[in-house]
């Protein structure tokens, strides 16, 4: 499967409460960004919450992504959880299957899907539950979204997938290009986002939580760009990210 | 809809445990029956155990539908639950869509969707909830499976569902032909069962729980049974119920 | 059991989140307060937030009091569900174990117990529910906290229990003195909760929905006020009460 | 704390269902067994499951233990999952409090204390866990039970708890003295249970996974023997296992 993208986007995760609990400003964030990952009932998000989203999506032209995470609400799906890659292989299937039945009602196209949270990251250290995820998407024949990393462009070719990368603006990478947890980022101001979309877009490069320049390897091909919803900022965020997106958009043209 | 049988069937509760937990001996019950309601992690089922059920129905040849239910694990989906209408209508979009995409991913149609224990009986009494699940139900094209009843006809007309009407003949009835629970139902023996299974079948009437015969009202139509896979006597029951089911199939021919 | 109380207090529900989500502005709101009831893992709170609340208390003087719901976390424990009584009872036994067990560890003693939402309507309108509650609170010998109602005096009487009358100030009621919902309720204002908690503290009267005068009925005895900790203005509503609360107890004795 | 015991005796799971779902056979098995550990909630066991099991060991004559477990119904806890040490102390707490408040309404002491599956492993593996584990166990004032193991005794001595060391006699041992899973070990007959019971008891000794005699350490302590509640042959497993104990007891003088 070929990029999906022939520009720069912005994702962000929305759908993320639980019954009468709320997390990040869902609808006042809509107008800033292109594709939303809607949170499936395991780690967020209730029935009722997943199709008012999916609404508010359609509403807004935003696309509409899966976000299947481990079953831990307690936890917000960030927890280590050893899960046994067959179980892992049904829960995606059972949380996008979910999603897919709302979206279809609403006539809404699943656009991609995207791991929450300790998945995606449980997906980076275990190759066994890594095929085991890719070979659920699989079944969906929509792009995976991941931050940008070499070991996930192969399982995905495999199986038909289109791996597209992300990259993240508003918390911190380090020397090796590896994402740094928001407790241990530095402040994203709108300023600082501005330029990391910026640099990262035109010129393919960031500064890492040492001042050093790192180079991202998109090499032209566009990416998506990831804002967290659940940020104080959030919105400032989103807005000094959509800004510079359209900025770049308009000045370069990404090959595919 | 038309019906989408033109014989008697038989009809089964299907992958009731929950993680290590079970319920009925389903893989010696899968001989015996027709088409499987399977539970969708709601009043019980998970992922995996979803998946294994489709495998196994898809082994027997039996037709898989879905049989979603209030959420309430710990009762099963038995205890009454004052749901929203539209919360009904997200949550069995929800789970019918996640054993959609499983059976999608194994090449086996959703055949029916029947919904389980109290849910069945909240849509009985309450119209704006019946309406709901009939409105979920609707985007997938498939027959809603109930115990036969005047007041369901109309609603799924008006949506283009079918419905398939269903005998009971594990439990008794009533005067007025609603059904006795299991616990003030007479113990079900195989003899019973096949003499329900035949009197049913071919004369359209059965005895209530006073003794008196009551007319079942099918009228020449083919009509699914349900054996209860929970009972201590389930594979006698089952093993009753397709003796009998087949030599009424062989004796009637039932119009549509 | 005698009243606990000799002046007007105020309490609050605190600790109604899960996991990473929030609800009231729960540190904020303690400085206002004399008790607070905490969630106990049914319709809200998680053991790490119940201690944490636990010592937000303490720190504040606060006296902490359990909060049981029924187990409806999706739902906030507001929707009504059927339970057998039998059921009701080991639920709240469990649950105020519960929270007792973290109260003793951190030397803070149970104050009372607060039926929360649809638990306390289940118990206003079911007798069978009202009795088995009663009857786990019974085992901690502390008061019970409910709107004002002719109906609990008797069955807390029976089991030596206090029932510990209290005044909503942030909501209306109607004519005959029932509670009207929140979003019902005319939106209370600094001013409005202030002039409750004087007439009613001062002249036994507030009034209702309609304008009328409606007798209280607490007839000189202490009674707990309850203010929400989930509106908007939380926290403004809590510094009128306390400050009217506080003016009322300088002028008024209580009898017991 | 000094040891309770002054002679073997028979610990067992118990109340290991959940809401319908039945786990072993624990009416059956209390008149072999001397403790029952009682699930809490998190791993197994609802609250009406937990007040049946207390009445159920009381009426036998059974001391009740509490079987505390990590958060994973579907797991029945026996997934890894990371927890913070925090939030495992008021896990344990929550469960423990809960099953105490149930004793005291029926004036049943708490006998012990005995972490379930992999909150056990956990324990074994991850010190922060273990001692978190433990202050919560201190605040109860019961013996902790667990399989002999040398790292156990210290961190129970500093907070004044008593370790009970167990013997398992189903399942398998390895060379190195550790509990081999019941997958991989073999199939225990009652034979072989009541041969472990007597060389255990008797001479300090069992045979490991190799056929190498292994010495097990409790150098004259009576110990407590864990037998499964939940393997097809439990009931035969615990008679044996009954026999030979009393056998072991009539015949030795344990010291404490």
């Amino acid at each position: 499967m070929e990029s999906h993208l022939d520009k720069l986007e912005i994702n962000c995760d929305m759908g993320e409460g639980f019954g009468r609990w709320k997390m990040g400003p869902d609808e006042e964030l809509m107008p800033y960004i292109d594709a939303a990952n809607i949170a499936c009932g395991f780690h967020a998000g209730d029935p009722s919450l997943m199709l008012k989203t999916i609404r508010l999506a359609k509403k807004h032209g935003v696309k509409a992504g899966a976000h299947p995470g481990l079953p831990d609400l307690v936890g917000f799906g960030r927890r280590r959880l050893e899960i046994d890659p067959h179980d892992m292989y049904t829960s995606v299937l059972y949380q996008v299957g979910a999603l897919k039945a709302m979206l279809d009602a609403e006539d809404v196209p699943l656009n991609h899907i995207k791991p929450h949270g300790e998945l995606f990251f449980y997906m980076m250290r275990d190759a066994p539950v890594r095929n085991a995820v890719l070979d659920a998407c699989a079944h969906f024949h929509v792009p995976v979204y991941g931050c940008r990393n070499p070991e996930w462009k192969a399982p995905c070719d495999e199986r038909g997938l289109f791996f597209q990368e992300e990259l993240y603006v508003d918390i911190d990478y380090d020397r090796e290009g590896r994402l740094v947890p928001v407790a241990k980022s530095q402040k994203a101001s709108p300023e600082l986002i501005s330029g990391r979309v910026t640099s990262g877009g035109l010129d393919d490069t960031t500064l890492d939580n040492e001042g050093n320049t790192l180079v991202l390897g998109f090499e032209g091909r566009p990416f998506s760009i990831c804002i967290h919803s659940d940020m104080p900022a959030a919105l400032e965020n989103a807005s000094a990210a959509r800004k510079a997106v359209d900025e770049v958009n308009s000045k370069k043209r990404f090959s595919r």
